[in-house]
């Protein structure tokens, strides 16, 4: 007798995905998926006022099509894939969404933008998005965690990776595919998984992308499936597949557990981290001690600073240094723990006005940018949580430290119902009328009880 | 002093796309070109008597939305992306197209999509599309051949990979970015270039959708390049760049004078070879080496078979034997040498008849087939020819060989006009009236007189 085989990790999935009910989701998950989709949608209004999002919108919206779709804060309507995509370039394109640590991997725009706007080309209900939703950003965490770094590593950018999977899984669900379609529809999004992180070099905006793009093509690869194009069903762990293209000699140290074990139960999800300020997440130790330390000093007594990093994430924050000190753009800047750091020791906070272009060309935040050195974090319990350690000596021969091991809005600091929401409103009205983002909040907490078409019925600029 | 840095590739790129004239190809090239979209054209007709391609505009026709571009072959009109989509899974779908064998692509399937789809929404000239057509081919290659088979051996898919820089590239040239545009488009290119080869383990379809895809990429990248969205200047060797994410341990064997050396005056397009056969171009000189034999042999008498193939394409043409023995379908027999050998030594041929299910189910083939070991060639000519050698074992004791060293369709054994213009009418007349083709056929060799928007218009079925 042949023992019988486990099935791929595509099919466990694809299983989960067409048998979620949100009425199984425990109570705690819903309430938090509904705080990151706040989150993530007020953070989308506020790209809005930056280049990037007017630059992309008009790309798209130069291709002269038109659809029902809303895109966050602004007036044309587009096709759903064309929504989705602009909506992913809002919604990652400031770098202040939300982040599953251990996994490193963004889990509301790898699943959003895809859900969002395929509900409501499809009239489909609250609950439902919500479902959708969730079962794609377990999906992105699942499949990032599985490699433990491995995609940041080689040089893929994870989330742009992660989140084809992720969006394939979202509009399989929203389509209410059954599960040999879903295992269909990842298959196809191998075919897509793409983003590379060379933006790094020069600060462009690729990243900015990614998130987008793959809700593109998880649309797609849905609507091809539904059709019965046939895709592979092993698209992870098969034969040039995922894991061994993309990883190639480290495609061995997956954790294939990690992948599929305990779906439904083991809500991964529950662990991501909302961000308190606007740069990329592994510089967030650093910034709060940074900013704890503010009130001990005077700037202008600094001598040197030693900045404490978790070791991987330092060719990416950190390297090379002479380019990071001196960030020249708001991106670059957000990527730079020695300007980060610098700013908080200056002003004691992090928010969206010190990356404008007056607050990165202020001298004394570029000299103390150029006194920090950054180096490997021993105590780190990165990738866990992004620790981060300050220590600043003063002309008086002090030295000061703080390490700080769970980063602020994460793990047992995660941020609460009324710091999210606080956070939505600052980041909503910068594209819409108070009013407006008041009624986006309500809408989206209560999601369970409207239609996706009345939410979205308020996320689009009026007039 | 700094001496002058040598411009990145992508600009070179770029200079070299922006800046072509039609009037500066030489006649040969411009010749080939007609006659290699022609090609591509007429496969991609063909195309439509199959499922995948039904199953395919099926899924990208629910979407609901429509525009003014022609699919081959189809009646319905879709937007410039869904349009172009469909056209490169019909191009590439039969895996009966062009390819240019030292870079292992497929140039036409990598860039054609992208530029008539593109070309025709703009309504451009006849000469503009051979431009763009003729610049994103050589980019294909280009590209293709500086890794020399690197994406292959890791797992990508070559022309899936190189076809997102190609439509870039076709498209920036068809919307006439400038220089900097052109770079950017690339740029973002290098974010979406994607394709594994997980399909064939159990001859799934994406390797089908690559092309297509990679045109809906091109064009979306060079939307938002041309409304200024910053992509990255180094895309192909920048630091976390394509080769070194793509590539891996395996980047430093790059070899960056291919990429742009002679752009305008060497034109690798010219040594592209068309297929006489509708299987995968590895297998086509143990093909030829077959039929050659059909006629010195009764299949009866056929003890055991050797087939000598170039030793890189074993594991994606022979291996695993087992599997490659016993194709079910078609597209399982096109990549297998075993299959389409014995079909050779069978039958003297070898057309898209002979991937029927009657012919797969044979058993004369299949116990053939059986009888076929696939080992390395120790004189093969590949890269640069796709050599391949058959030598039979016969009952009586003796042994029959037969080498080929330049594979049909391939150098100085290139088809001539009328071999492709037969080739063409062959394939189109499965899906158009043999007036229609023949209107096609005219209007593809007169295209420097003509607009893209009169040639669209006999592309697409009628009623």
């Amino acid at each position: 007798m042949i023992p019988p085989q486990p099935a791929p990790p595509s099919r466990i999935l694809a299983r989960f995905a067409a048998g979620l009910r949100l009425a199984d989701v425990p109570a705690q998950v819903r309430e938090r998926a509904k705080l990151h989709m706040l989150d993530a949608i007020g953070v989308g209004l506020a790209s809005n006022a930056y280049e990037y999002a007017r630059r992309a919108a008009a790309g798209i919206e130069a291709m002269g099509e038109r659809g029902p779709c809303a895109v966050l804060g602004r007036a044309e309507r587009l096709t759903v894939r064309d929504a989705a995509l602009v909506n992913g370039i809002l919604i990652h394109g400031l770098d202040f969404d939300d982040t599953h640590l251990a996994s490193i991997v963004h889990p509301s725009a790898a699943s959003l933008p895809c859900a969002l706007s395929l509900a409501e080309a499809v009239g489909a209900s609250g609950e439902d998005l919500l479902a959708a939703y969730l079962a794609g950003a377990e999906t992105a965490i699942r499949v990032g965690g599985a490699v433990k770094g491995g995609f940041h590593h080689v040089g893929f950018h994870a989330t742009g990776v992660v989140a084809h999977f992720a969006s394939a899984i979202a509009a399989g669900r929203i389509l209410r595919l059954d599960e040999d379609q879903i295992v269909a529809a990842q298959g196809i999004a191998g075919s897509t998984a793409s983003g590379i992180q060379v933006f790094l070099e020069e600060g462009a905006w690729t990243k900015r992308f990614h998130a987008g793009w793959a809700a593109v093509a998880g649309i797609t690869a849905a609507r091809l499936a539904e059709h019965g194009f046939v895709g592979p069903s092993r698209p992870y762990e098969g034969r040039f597949g995922l894991f061994e293209t993309h990883l190639q000699d480290k495609a061995g140290h997956v954790d294939m557990d990690y992948l599929t074990a305990g779906l439904a139960d083991r809500w991964h999800f529950a662990d991501t981290a909302l961000k308190p300020y606007p740069v990329c997440h592994f510089i967030h130790g650093c910034a709060d001690a940074a900013i704890d330390l503010h009130g001990q000093l005077e700037a202008d007594d600094i001598v040197s600073v030693t900045a404490l990093l978790p070791e991987p994430t330092l060719p990416i924050v950190a390297e090379p240094a002479a380019a990071k000190e001196r960030p020249t753009t708001d991106y670059e800047a957000k990527f730079s723990a020695q300007f980060v750091i610098a700013s908080c020791l200056l002003n004691g906070r992090f928010g969206l006005a010190d990356l404008q272009p007056d607050a990165l060309a202020h001298p004394r935040a570029r000299t103390l940018a150029r006194k920090v050195r950054c180096v490997a974090d021993p105590e780190t319990a990165f990738p866990t949580y992004f620790s981060g350690g300050v220590e600043v000596s003063l002309r008086d021969g002090r030295t000061l430290r703080r390490h700080v091991r769970v980063n602020s809005g994460a793990g047992e600091r995660a941020l609460g119902a009324d710091a999210v929401a606080a956070k939505f409103m600052a980041a909503a009205t910068m594209a819409v009328p108070t009013s407006q983002a008041e009624e986006i909040r309500d809408a989206v907490l209560a999601l369970e009880r409207i239609g996706v078409t009345d939410l979205a019925a308020l996320l689009h600029r009026n007039g």
